[in-house]
């Protein structure tokens, strides 16, 4: 097949950090990402080079484009960490076994990003996907899927059969409910809008907490003293996320894998770390990557494909945008929060 | 010999926990504890009667009696965590075995404190102490000595040769800071008070800083970036202690051993323990001895008794008050934070 010379793609307008926490609310994309004509990239040593079917937006990107994420941003790069798309072009023994091959992948910091005809990472960022597997769910197969997946295990390691979700209507907090419950796990879910409670205990939430319920603490606590929840996966790291957590049992392990809201928090029981055992740490894929042998992290992707082709685990999408018409509307499809938003070439 | 049927010592007067976190400062001793003539306790089974030698104050004593500390007070019986003493009476069969021994003890929930003539406390809290090793040094043989070598167990697990200590004057920073000196670790200590920072250095310190330098952070940032600590030793908790946490580098585990500052924290950098792989833990040496193997405990123990009898470690004794003149003298001599304050019968 013939790869052309240009490509249209939405680039990064700065470089590094920076230094606002400001969030993912967007009125407009204008100062973050520009469309643009630019040439197609080439792979280096270990790189492919794919042709994108479909790119993914997470909170994750948002943030990268704001400069608030933990990789400095690099102007006049194609934006998008995220895609499903055919293998095209390769460089390196293993990354030219890939040509021709349907991949999901992540784009590796010396890449191009997924907001773009074609995108450019490293080999061992792409992942085979199987034929049943739709480009919908391939598109999104490893940010999310994988972190609810490898977060999960987690859970798993502590004794309580009951756990706590923040951002309950985010789709990595629906994929570990669905999964949980599949597992026989009680989650207790919290959510912004009091009209995912009913989809989220239909998906299994044990439980599901309105934020903004006055009482919301007290509802937890009660709750809290029959589950025993000892695990807090929380997306959100704001003061209320804080309040769980000092309201949580002997051993509590607060989970912080996304930082959604900018504020700072404030505690005053810093004695619980000591007298109940309890702990704050975090969670990323990429450590998650670092961290886990090949072979459970060939188990893991292997669950996570199962789910999607058996229908346990689905995408919801609520639009496909094109790449040209993208920066005029993602601010509203943005904050219509009604489902996956991706985009196409 | 003779146990008396009564015996002087230094009740709690009030039960359970008060609410307040005011710390360990004292105007006054009268509304926490009184002089009282009781009986002497009888052994239950698993338990020995000590006749205390010299019984240790440490502020784990002091938060207790306010009603501060993780176990809740019992009103009427005597205070004091920790002592040296010789065993006159026990039941049961291992509790039998100690009976003429001088032993380190530290007073388990069932016992009856060491701040009277006569402690009662479970055979396993008792420690024989070796005949070379001084009372003064035997007093507080568990709760300092046990704490500073088990929490070193952390920083050598860590991967970097630096650490950080606050409330550098502290018993436990300075049993750290010589230990550390003496296995080749670069200890980075902050202290309250200017005149701290050549006893220190003396001991081992590669750095002191004092807490009140308006630069204080930025002093600090300077030396992490050479040392690149990875572990911080905490008794104090207090909004320095976050902002120091927040500014070391990746993989920084901040852990919390003592709340000397009853005051909130705010943190805003939560972020750090996605991107940074940081963690908050605590230590409590009652955990530790839950959680680390006999044998295990047994090495430590040695370790701890012989560094004492070589005069690597010393105990640094204020003043030896005699009970009853306790709650006249103590607030003075705690003011004073010259060193040690032991009580006597």
């Amino acid at each position: 097949m013939t790869i052309p010379k240009t490509m249209h793609a939405l680039l990064q307008k700065h470089d590094g950090y920076s230094g606002t926490q400001t969030g993912i609310v967007f009125e407009t994309m204008e100062p973050f990402i520009e469309d643009a004509q630019i040439a197609v990239p080439e792979p280096q040593e270990g790189q492919v080079l794919i042709r994108t079917r479909l790119a993914n937006i997470n909170p994750s990107d948002l943030h990268f484009i704001k400069g608030e994420y933990g990789q400095p941003r690099r102007k006049g790069l194609p934006a998008g960490f995220e895609g499903v798309g055919d293998v095209v072009a390769a460089k390196g023994s293993y990354a030219e076994k890939l040509v021709g091959k349907r991949v999901a992948f992540s784009v590796s910091m010396d890449g191009s990003g997924s907001w773009a005809d074609y995108a450019l990472t490293a080999a061992h960022n792409c992942i085979p996907v199987r034929p049943d597997m739709q480009d919908v769910d391939a598109a999104g197969h490893i940010v999310n899927p994988l972190t609810a997946y490898a977060m999960f295990q987690i859970v798993r390691k502590a004794d309580s059969k009951s756990f706590i979700l923040t951002a309950g209507a985010s789709q990595v907090s629906k994929l570990v409910t669905s999964l949980a419950r599949d597992e026989g796990y009680r989650p207790i879910v919290f959510v912004r809008r009091r009209e995912m409670i009913e989809p989220l205990k239909a998906l299994g939430a044990a439980h599901v907490l309105v934020e903004t319920d006055p009482d919301v603490l007290d509802q937890f606590r009660a709750i809290a003293r029959q589950e025993k929840p000892r695990v807090m996966l929380d997306a959100v790291a704001h003061q209320l996320s804080a309040d769980i957590f000092f309201a949580m049992p002997n051993r509590a392990n607060w989970v912080i894998y996304g930082k959604l809201d900018a504020s700072a928090i404030s505690a005053r029981e810093l004695g619980q770390f000591i007298f109940m055992s309890k702990s704050i740490t975090g969670f990323w894929l990429t450590e998650w990557f670092r961290d886990t042998p090949p072979e459970e992290q060939i188990r893991v992707i292997g669950e996570v494909q199962q789910r999607f082709v058996d229908r346990r685990w689905t995408t919801d999408v609520a639009e496909i945008i094109p790449l040209k018409n993208a920066i005029e509307k993602l601010p509203t499809a943005l904050a219509a929060r009604n489902g996956k938003i991706l985009l196409s070439p």
